[in-house]
């Protein structure tokens, strides 16, 4: 994978998850049906988590005023920039121009006004899954920068306090590693700095982590909202102290980046490595048939049976049974893409009654007696998962680097080793420099905030540090 | 329900399901958390079904270029006066025009251009649950006439043959009487008439139903599209004789009109009345807690006994334990939901380790013992499930009239007494005729194809009949 972004486009065309770049509008592309597969089950870890901790699902509409965009002064200075606008319906030229929500804050929140009146309701936990539209500039990525991001769930919610919303930052951040945590996905928690949180906001957590080429990729975001928008959309509910008074919220979301992070992270040359708990198929069967009529009968009411027996012990299970291809090709097609175990029957193992089973992230074989199937398959994917789990962490622990020396940082940063850490003064004109002199961007500081230990200093401007400060190349 | 449409207007917001009218662009509503949780469990029958007959889900850009959309001529010239045009991007005025998508023939046929190569891949079966938009002119109507359709389910396949592709046709036709049988939703199957096929198809096959109004609602249609679109693309394949031809192509599509016609075929004055199957909450508890702190106590902890059994049988079950409403209001609320069955539970149920249960569609109340409550929740589920099932079939027969007077027929379809059936030559001129005197719509003949008794005329022209033909005022 000595090329990053090379390697993914081609993963994900030889694992047939996403057709990027065929598609004839830049910066959109489709998920095809097994990348659909990966994308709904890391969907139902997603939305798992959220139906668990009180979020209520809805859906919006997609098409924004423009009256309603431009409530809130800073949000649309943020966004403006990169609206899609829909001008006409038929033939007709709309009264009123439309935008393709880059972010739902503000439909939300206009409705929120009709929905809540009193404390009684609060909290409020709000989440869409939905495509959003941004008209970037930059160059466009599969997955990673789109101009269609069909895969935003951005949550939305109401509080009666600035500490209540608080609270609600915490617990989203606790539901966002739970998510990552499960997709083995490392990251580290920054809190961006002023000059980088999200249009709106007070401020903003972020969730990054780092591909294998060393660049930092951000992959969920959590903003305290503060009353920016219940303000800008005069929203007020009756309060616990019967005042009438603007509410509090915060909003968080991820994107496609997830599913992007969970190829990119755990992929090797041969293609995608799936963790089992999220891998549309978790056992390929590959049978091998010799070319004797009778013997390739036995070999695939063999293959049949083991199937049936790994279906009935709730595996997600495949067979290739294809004529036309040779078993080598079907091996490298499973391993393109990313089943973690594949169980090979030929002649000897219907004989034998056992299994040869192929881990996809070591390449080691085993056999098995098919008397101990199941078992041996669960402990196998247990074992996947372990090992996918330990190589990502080490990974990604190599990809950090804490030095008082910019210069350091700077070579760490350009050399694509990962995520440098600095001493910094807290302030913005020393950051923007420090973001020059490295030649990457600031992430932010660590969250929970750290000390910084007596006597460091900001090596721009030599003051005293406050914080450590994160730098790195991203996408 | 003297008057329909306001019903169905009171129903969905008191019901909470789909906010409507309040979003500040019309034709485009909000699905609410209960609502979304009706669509869902309605989503998961649709793609079980879809999904255990060979459908692959995936997922296509929302926008479409408009040389995309050009392609196939009729598709265009029945689409031109409704697409929405996104013209912009930030400041920029785009190159080319983007549709949002109307439906997405065009845009799937040029991927399966890159996608499908021979006739081994076929069939091929692909579907995807999207947003589609329609600058609809008539006059909007929650859920049943949009400009934004939140739930389109739509499946596109590609086939080797004619034949193949009608008899895929076949299997779509199945596929959505299941759907439709598992919501007890009543219909009648027509072949539409060629004045009104699908832009692009050689025939359209459709679902309608018939609202409490007697208005038919088209609640599903399927298409055979012939090569239309194969060609128009010039998506050719490697057929099984090594000829390169274009393929053979059906697409079908239910929308938010599923979830419309399951709220207005089974709900009453009181509000919805949902299907044990789909419904979100099947049984809600309400505690009825007496002043007394001890008796109060003793109130809840039974009800939480008997809520911790009903979910581990289970059962989708929610308390209703708010302080501050009265057992009254919650009746009313749980009603208007549309929840199959209400636990009562008081200090004699507490004393005594019984339930009150009472059910929605009867209203009826019967007493269980707390040790057989289980068993006694599943029949009654089933009950009301066929009590729906009865009334709504009992309801829809006395719907369609068969008759050899035109006048007959306008009479029943001005009373909206519902569908109207009358011989027909088979020629458009008389079809559009009768159309103007019924003053109603037509739907087209029974399919399967039914034969005409000898005899029967067309009553405009008075040449031999050669089908029944369908009337009736329309949604």
């Amino acid at each position: 994978m000595s090329d990053f972004p090379r390697w993914f486009d081609w993963v994900i065309e030889a694992a047939e998850v996403y057709d990027y770049g065929r598609y004839p509008v830049k910066g959109m592309g489709v998920w095809m049906p097994y990348g659909f597969q990966i994308r709904r089950r890391v969907l139902e870890v997603i939305r798992g988590l959220l139906d668990s901790t009180g979020h209520e699902e809805v859906l919006f509409p997609l098409l924004i005023p423009e009256h309603l965009l431009r409530r809130e002064s800073e949000h649309i200075r943020g966004f403006e920039g990169e609206v899609y606008w829909v001008t006409h319906g038929g033939r007709e030229e709309l009264d009123v121009k439309l935008a393709l929500r880059p972010t739902s804050e503000t439909s939300i929140t206009y409705m929120e006004t009709f929905w809540i009146k009193s404390y009684r309701q609060l909290p409020k936990k709000y989440y869409q899954v939905v495509s959003i539209f941004r008209y970037e500039t930059k160059a466009t990525r599969p997955m990673i920068r789109l101009r269609e991001v069909t895969t935003f769930k951005e949550a939305h919610t109401v509080h009666e306090s600035f500490e209540d919303a608080e609270r609600q930052v915490l617990e989203a951040i606790e539901v966002y590693k739970a998510i990552f945590d499960r997709l083995l996905i490392p990251y580290v928690i920054s809190k961006r700095p002023e000059w980088d949180k999200f249009a709106g906001a007070l401020y903003t957590i972020a969730f990054d982590t780092v591909m294998p080429d060393g660049r930092a990729l951000q992959i969920g975001t959590v903003h305290h909202l503060g009353q920016s928008f219940t303000r800008a959309f005069d929203f007020r509910i009756q309060m616990r102290d019967e005042r009438l008074d603007h509410p509090w919220q915060t909003s968080y979301g991820v994107s496609d980046r997830v599913v992007a992070s969970l190829i990119a992270v755990h992929g090797d040359d041969r293609g995608l490595v799936i963790p089992p708990s999220v891998a549309p198929i978790q056992v390929v069967i590959v049978p091998i048939t010799p070319g004797d009529e009778e013997k390739r009968g036995r070999v695939l009411s063999y293959t049949a049976r083991v199937a049936e027996r790994l279906e009935k012990a709730g595996f997600r299970v495949h067979v290739d049974d294809r004529e036309w291809e040779r078993p080598g090709a079907k091996f490298y097609y499973w391993e393109a893409k990313g089943v973690p175990l594949r169980v090979e029957i030929g002649l000897r193992e219907a004989e034998e009654e056992t299994l040869t089973i192929a881990r996809r992230d070591t390449l080691e074989k085993v056999e098995a007696p098919l008397g101990e199937a199941e078992g041996r398959i669960r402990e196998l994917m247990a074992q996947v998962e372990s090992n996918l789990r330990r190589r990502a962490q080490s990974f990604f622990k190599e990809r950090l680097l804490r030095t008082d020396s910019l210069e350091d940082a700077g070579e760490w940063v350009e050399s694509r080793r990962g995520i440098a850490e600095v001493p910094w003064c807290g302030r913005e004109s020393c950051g923007l420099e420090m973001e020059e002199r490295v030649n990457g961007k600031v992430l932010g500081t660590p969250w929970p905030e750290e000390p910084v230990e007596d006597g460091k200093r900001c090596p721009v401007c030599g003051r005293p540090a406050v914080a450590w400060i994160r730098l790195a190349k991203t996408y």
